[in-house]
């Protein structure tokens, strides 16, 4: 591909700095890895027909009613009236095979659904990171890495895995970045990928799972490569894209 | 002092991601060090009597009617109603000694306005670094590092400094930090220090300034301790708050 014809890839770090209208021709790929996109991809990985996003607690609520499988927490707690929470490993084939989900979290099913304006939105995550790249190749757009960060703010997490996306990306020398969050993101994982686990442990969402108890699943959320699954948004619910 | 008692360090990246209600007991570093904050620093360096932080371009035209010296730009162009515009080069002596500017900018006099429920608020830059943490010691609040962005993006430039103001804080054991944005940018900062002009040739505002012929300030903005001066805010100007 002649250099002019490179694609753009643009890192956000937060809800509260999206440009949705800058996005309308682009790929967004929706980043939060503790726990909301790890999970959605265990999900995806074990079956589920469909993950539909919800928002609001009230809207958990009626998809309950309705006899919908539903997974919702907020800030790691589940909601009393959910199936269950937010973990990965609640997620089994037993659970979730050949069912729709509704699924509400803190961050992340709030980004998935501002990115609805995007010409494609996916879901990635340390899980399915291998395929998500040669997806992202094949769709051959723009690209925006959507970290989900916590409550408008900005985390570690997300950015190195953000990071890890785009050099990838960079590797393949059909895209470029002027993007100033980019750039922090590819140095950050470059700090990080050498030990992972380590560097996570600074992270303020690693120090909140651990006070609730929660922290058993971030080895497995900063595993590589368990999929080759991506989950894609189709009519308003995260479907299987396989490769 | 003891462990209990640490004051903490908080970054913010963006006007989008600030929380005013959060700083009303905290000191507020304002950071925009192309070029804002560093030409603010070198016009009370030299005896500039006041610099009032101006939001709006109409607001400006009438400073500039009741007779003040008016320092003002979009996007680094000189508003054609200005004396000058956004280089700290235009802040002589001869200039602004003595005189109470108003002044104008893209991003950071924007952001100095929205930090003013603040209990204090300091402009920060690479050229009154050493004076800035002494000022800070003093004053014995938790800090916010307030990072101007480029129009609500995440800058490079400005995390940088916060990185650095940042780590000579923690050097001094009397602060301490859990917030995921000031350890990426201690990162980028350690990243970023033995080279700092050659790391600051891939952010962005680097090459916006290089386009505009307006980057000859840069290695003056990337000088250390040129002045030991701070300027504070008091009713609403920015004024000299020497050691």
């Amino acid at each position: 591909m002649p250099e002019a014809e490179k694609r753009i890839i643009e890192t956000c770090f937060s809800p509260a700095l999206f440009e949705p209208e800058r996005c309308t021709d682009s790929v967004v790929v929706v980043i939060d890895i503790l726990r909301a996109t790890s999970s959605i991809c265990t999900a995806i990985e074990n079956g589920a027909a469909g993950i539909i996003p919800v928002g609001e607690v009230e809207e958990a609520r009626k998809y309950k009613k309705r006899g919908y499988l539903l997974a919702a927490e907020r800030d790691g707690f589940v909601l009393d009236f959910a199936d269950f929470g937010n973990s990965p490993f609640n997620f089994t084939r037993e659970r979730v095979e050949g069912k729709t989900i509704a699924y509400s979290t803190t961050n992340g099913t709030y980004i998935i659904n501002l990115a609805s304006q995007a010409a494609r939105v996916a879901v990635g995550s340390f899980l399915n990171i291998s395929a998500l790249i040669t997806w992202i190749m094949q769709e051959n757009r723009n690209v925006l890495l959507f970290c989900a960060g916590w409550k408008n703010r900005f985390n570690l997490e997300d950015t190195i895995c953000a990071g890890a996306c785009a050099e990838r990306l960079l590797e393949t020398s059909r895209f470029d970045t002027i993007c100033d969050s980019t750039l922090a993101a590819l140095d950050l994982w470059s700090m990080a990928k050498h030990d992972l686990r380590g560097y996570i442990e600074k992270a303020a969402q690693r120090t909140r799972l651990r006070d609730k108890g929660l922290d058993d699943c971030i080895d497995f959320c900063l595993s590589v490569d368990l999929t080759k699954k991506i989950p894609v948004m189709k009519n308003g619910i995260l479907v299987e894209n396989n490769l």
